[in-house]
């Protein structure tokens, strides 16, 4: 056994309703996977502390994020097939609908894909020495980039986070580079308005895509990657934007594994394929699953146990039988009471060959308190990859 | 539950000789939260570090003492009630009685908190350009403060900590401002040999309150407060005048409680009602009951124990009905065969609706080694009630 695979689901701890959702699914080859190797709990950033997506999965491959994260909109642009250079700003990009100076839909009623894609061109602009890059994703997302001298992150959101009036962009701090962003933001808005206005797509719209809602601003630079680092190489299978992102960030392959949509629905046999084969070539496959996330920010405890389920049976079954060592865990606890983030530790498994097991036998909050692997950080996990696929450098000698 | 109330039992953790105090004691409530939340084992500071009173209340409330302390004296000055201003220097006082040269009574034969405080007149005074203020507390017990130009806490105790010939204050590094704080409590030490002479209290006591001891010098600096750095209001029940000094240190609003004496004859029914009416109006309540430290310093196995019964039936058994996050543990370890601090863990439980629950049935220090919550750092405790009543900062986005 010389490759890992790292089996991200995302938001999977949760809290007891009285049961949680991890211990209400029928997971058979989650359990075994328990049995036969040793379990713990995890904090990724620290105990009590609420991570985000984006800092979880630095944290996770080994990126320690007070050193490694400028902010979500490089990784969300990178997630989406941008090409981002050294001191770029992008930021997180809606199509809302504004009206008499009000946002009354953040999403342009969820303007559909290919619609959006139509209105992707006109937004491409030069604003005095800064170019203007904008591509859409999926409904209403995209992601916007400033390329430019004398930029910076430091800006507040244009994107309000709900219904009400449109919101200029503000300096953070007082300086020229944020002053200057600020101002070409607050600029490409007021364009972007008059371009869509005319654009074809919105005639006859009920909510029509008539702005653009920034947020999330960060600054790209390039780090070491973890064939640099760590003399190691990755690859990500993942469906959703972000998760691509930090893969790319990183230095991951990024594969393609058609039906992976990061949603409830994503095929996650090919997915388990995918990771099976690329673990006979890559060093270390990461696997996310977004949709027990999307379930508990939606309160629905029993989508995100029939998630589990679902993972259970159609994807760990094929990663069981794979000649890697497995790791599952999660980014972060999404309770479905709280719909939201928390700080609670994360189960999480070992598995492989020849290494040590511990008494649990189920893959749960509650059972994995008494796992043989203890409470671990963020930090730690990437180490311990490096270790069981011998990839470890010596500290000392 | 939107609130957490943190109870500190000073001096919590012991040694087992066979049993520890917390082995022994019949504490229902305490048992019966242990088993409906989780457990696990605290290591103020950090494993085997012995903290002080100070540095682990700080670290209790998220102020790592790296950063956030500086010397006890300013932390007693604002327990008993003196305001400070940016850059005084503080000092705990005992007053004590000298003959021949020689401290004979380091107490000055426990002189009641009346007459003491018939004696702080006379000690206010200045020396040069640097204003003396002295403030006594209970029986032999005060603070003085130091407010000028050019002052240090670099300076040595001229409490010997135990009877043997009175000392000079010191400079423990050579510079014009250790060397000028010397200087003025060198003077202010014989300036007060000569007032508390002549002060009539003295006249025909055995043991005349004829010398005021220093130890502990601090400088105090303004800190941001909770509510500056996490955004809550913290109320604070106590008796002993330290801890309610770290807490107003903090931020925290001290509240009065009839009867709350940081003894072993402290009201317990009135703190515990007190809190949980805070419970209601702050995000956060820290509850500090200190005779268990003080039973331990002394040997007092038994009395500990009796104690420990006494916080669970007059305390917990209201706490335990209050709509608010619980957490109860200790600041430090004082082992009874020890009579002094210590660096073993201290027990630590989390009790709240919807948390985990581990499989722990007893609050002790042996029953929390198997604890799902294992063991935690200071550091983690306030990240962790954050996350508890969702006042936590996401990490990222």
């Amino acid at each position: 056994m010389t490759s890992a695979i790292l089996l991200v689901i995302d938001g999977l701890g949760d809290l007891p309703t009285p049961k949680t959702p991890l211990q209400a699914a029928k997971t058979k080859h989650l359990d075994t996977l328990a049995k036969q190797g040793s379990t713990g709990l995890l904090a990724t950033i620290a105990p009590g502390v609420v991570p985000g997506s984006d800092t979880s999965h630095l944290q996770l491959f080994g990126y320690d994020p007070e050193k490694f994260y400028f902010g979500r909109g490089p990784l969300e642009a990178l997630g989406i097939g941008m090409n981002l250079k050294e001191g770029d700003v992008a930021f997180r990009a809606n199509f809302g609908t504004v009206k008499n100076g009000s946002i009354i839909d953040r999403r342009a009623g969820r303007i559909a894909t290919a619609d959006a894609h139509k209105l992707e061109a006109s937004l491409n602009m030069r604003i005095d020495d800064v170019q203007v890059l904008f591509k859409s994703s999926v409904e209403h997302r995209g992601v916007l980039i400033l390329r430019g001298p004398g930029l910076s992150a430091k800006v507040s959101d244009t994107d309000p986070h709900k219904i009400g009036p449109l919101m200029q962009c503000k300096a953070l701090e007082r300086n020229p580079r944020t002053t200057k962003t600020a101002r070409i933001v607050n600029k490409f808005t007021k364009l972007a308005q008059e371009k869509l206005k005319k654009n074809p797509v919105n005639k006859g719209r009920k909510l029509p895509a008539n702005i653009v809602l920034l947020r999330g601003a960060g600054t790209y630079h390039k780090v070491p990657s973890l064939k640099e680092r760590l003399s190691i190489r990755g690859a990500c299978i993942a469906g959703g934007a972000l998760y691509k992102g930090v893969a790319k960030f990183v230095g991951m392959d990024v594969l393609h594994v058609q039906g992976a949509t990061g949603t409830g629905s994503t095929n996650l046999k090919a997915k388990a394929k995918a990771a099976v084969k690329a673990s006979k070539k890559y060093d270390f496959v990461f696997v996310h699953v977004k949709a027990c996330d999307s379930f508990s920010h939606d309160g629905n405890f029993k989508g995100k146990t029939k998630m589990l389920e679902k993972i259970d049976k159609e994807l760990l079954s094929t990663l069981e039988k794979s000649n890697a060592y497995l790791i599952v865990t999660g980014d972060h606890s999404t309770p479905c009471i709280r719909k939201a983030h928390s700080g609670h530790e994360i189960p999480i498994l070992i598995h492989g060959k020849n290494e040590r097991q511990d008494n649990v036998k189920k893959f749960d909050e509650i059972s994995c308190m008494q796992g043989g692997l203890g409470h671990l950080h963020g930090k730690d996990v990437m180490p311990i990859i490096l270790n069981l696929i011998r990839k470890a450098k010596m500290y000392g000698s």
